[in-house]
């Protein structure tokens, strides 16, 4: 006498869980330094100093009570306007507070975002490869998710492909750039040629199809501009996150900005509310808001995934790996030489490497490698890539 | 183009919302010391000192990776052990970190529960008055919400109205004690009457009926005995929040606690984890959950809390006001003089006296009180609840 969707939910072996208690078995074995473990995105580099001295100024300086307390559900408006003032200031926007709504994190924000966008019938595209948990968001929400075909080799837009998968149920399509899993960050180019498919279908259909821009990698770049997709296309969501940018992965805050001039901005806004009190969300962790408050404009360092980056990049291309150009976040996603990913990690197992798969993601061809680790581990990894390529010859 | 549900569900005027604004207009007037304001369920004792020590300490002493990282969505097994040991020592229960799931507060846990348990057509029961958030939790996890009557005047259980509201639909049917807003604790004997009721009809129909103990308030109490439910009924789900016991209302930190004595209980842990995740569950905050670990045993000091309450209860009482008695949590649910809540309130408010009315929490000729403010406050208040009684005569 329980929801079976939700059994199956829990239920589903998740991948990386799997690797992960792979790992740690072979770890008991042969030595944690000894295993290769490629496959979890959980930031490497540590919470900038201003993060944890601005937590001791909020518990030395605020009152205790005010500091803990419930703020709107929306969030405190101070943290609200900071963030605002962040975004105007970087991206010559004209945010202001009532358009953002503090979150935990980008997974119930877009939970929250796809209640509020569900129709009867309605769909939710995402281009291949995808997040995984796309899949529960869309549906345990109300909609059908639907699969754009990847464009290969580069991972890029394919304006035709997206055409052809809207429907007049389409309500939303996301976009993740930078992109989880393959670290590519989508040119101006393609979107602007992806909002001119979707200002032309949304005419033709009569309502908009909205951007649900998932951005927890947005200040994880090594150089590519990550253009500020609003200014691209007006009907944008965006989906904020600090878990990967400031290295905040267990604290979850975030936030949705509704600009006021997307299509039905305030009811959005208001349905999003509705959609977040749905699901239980009270108010994002206060102490963070707090830190937010003072730190919004914080910025990452990424000097050492970046040379983890070009490390791995550089060494695997010049084995013969094919992957897309990786310009953000922190994954390579590469052509497994066998073509079968699952095979390829089923070779790598035997030398303690892991890798995560393409399949869950959409493209079973591909494996996903998080460069997350140290910088010496990725150097003594190097030479097993090398033999697992050469076993394929 | 966005869903009508979730935007009513966010643009329902919040009754409490509203009375704030009129209660921050009138302080720009009269002076916020001259505002009566009642209506605000924010914990008025800061959180025990051990609790922002520990902030400090973890700061300190934790490698700061380890402290943000995500967690397994379940939690840190250190802080489930650690909450299990308390439990344990606490209620001679045997429970488990398996058995235990870390959630951002009773809200986002029960709207997890709910959609773990709904089935086509199924059917929630709640005693009356209740925490008008249950409708948007149960409905939005697509249960129907049937109010069973209340029990005048005492407000504790009825079994045979109990019994009477349930169907073959029903699946569980909430317990919140000390309850919100009555401040009532059920008696072991309304909780064994029920228990009664349940284990029949569960018989009846073939399937477990679920008590979900809904219980921010578990600490919350001034000598009376508050049960600890799956002693009495073993199909029961326990919902828990740090909000109120250790004022930390805005931080979202509790647990899921299912016994593993429970019907299903394997299999129920691993529905709710899936309908948590589908509904954006990743982790309890990092730092909070690090926090709990060393804290687990941390208690209220209730006497503030506490002299509130005999102070109030002890002069309305003595006026002529009727209400049950308030065994628990912060609040009084006072019979309207005139019978009419939304009546009364209209008058307290040419006095700047704010209370709320209990039309949204089913029971309409009576309001309540949150004594979560100053003493000075509430004395100085006495006055005006006297004028309010007088006028009615």
């Amino acid at each position: 006498m329980y929801n079976q969707t939700a059994y199956e939910m829990g239920a589903s072996g998740c991948t990386i869980r799997e690797l992960a208690a792979f790992g740690n078995m072979r770890a008991q074995i042969v030595g944690a330094e000894n295993v290769f473990d490629f496959t979890i995105g959980n930031p490497s580099t540590p919470t900038p100093q201003i993060i944890e001295d601005t937590i001791r100024a909020v518990l030395a300086d605020m009152d205790s009570l005010k500091l803990h307390s419930y703020t709107s559900a929306a969030g405190d408006l101070a943290t609200r306007q900071a963030i605002a003032d962040d975004l105007n200031r970087r991206f010559h926007t004209d945010a202001k507070p009532e358009e953002l709504f503090l979150g935990c994190g980008t997974s119930p924000e877009l939970a929250a975002v796809f209640r509020a966008l569900a129709q009867p019938g309605s769909e939710i595209l995402t281009l291949a490869p995808f997040f995984p948990e796309y899949a529960p968001f869309v549906e345990g929400a109300g909609s059908k998710l639907v699969v754009v075909p990847a464009k290969y080799p580069d991972f890029q837009i394919d304006p035709q492909a997206v055409a052809d998968s809207i429907t007049e149920n389409t309500v939303a399509i996301i976009v993740n750039s930078p992109a989880n899993p393959t670290g590519v960050v989508y040119t101006r180019q393609s979107l602007e040629a992806l909002a001119a498919v979707l200002t032309q279908k949304s005419a033709e259909h009569g309502h908009p199809i909205y951007i649900v821009a998932d951005e927890p990698y947005r200040e994880l770049t090594y150089g590519a501009e990550v253009t500020f997709i609003p200014h691209v296309y007006k009907d944008t969501i965006v989906c904020y996150s600090y878990s990967k940018s400031l290295s905040l992965a267990g604290e979850r805050l975030g936030y949705i900005y509704v600009p006021a001039f997307a299509a039905d901005s305030k009811d959005l806004y208001t349905a999003i509310s509705g959609a977040a009190r749905a699901i239980g969300h009270i108010c994002a962790p206060s102490l963070w808001q707090k830190v937010i408050a003072r730190c919004a404009s914080a910025q990452p360092d990424v000097s050492e995934y970046d040379r983890n980056r070009r490390t791995m990049y550089e060494s695997l291309t010049a084995m013969g790996y094919e992957m897309p150009y990786p310009d953000g976040a922190f994954y390579l996603f590469v052509k497994a030489p066998e073509g079968d990913a699952n095979a390829f990690l089923e070779r790598a197992k035997k030398k303690d490497l892991l890798v995560v798969p393409g399949d869950g993601f959409g493209c079973p061809e591909y494996f996903r490698l998080c460069y997350c680790v140290s910088h010496d581990k990725i150097l003594r990894s190097l030479p097993i890539f090398e033999s697992l390529m050469k076993e394929t010859r």
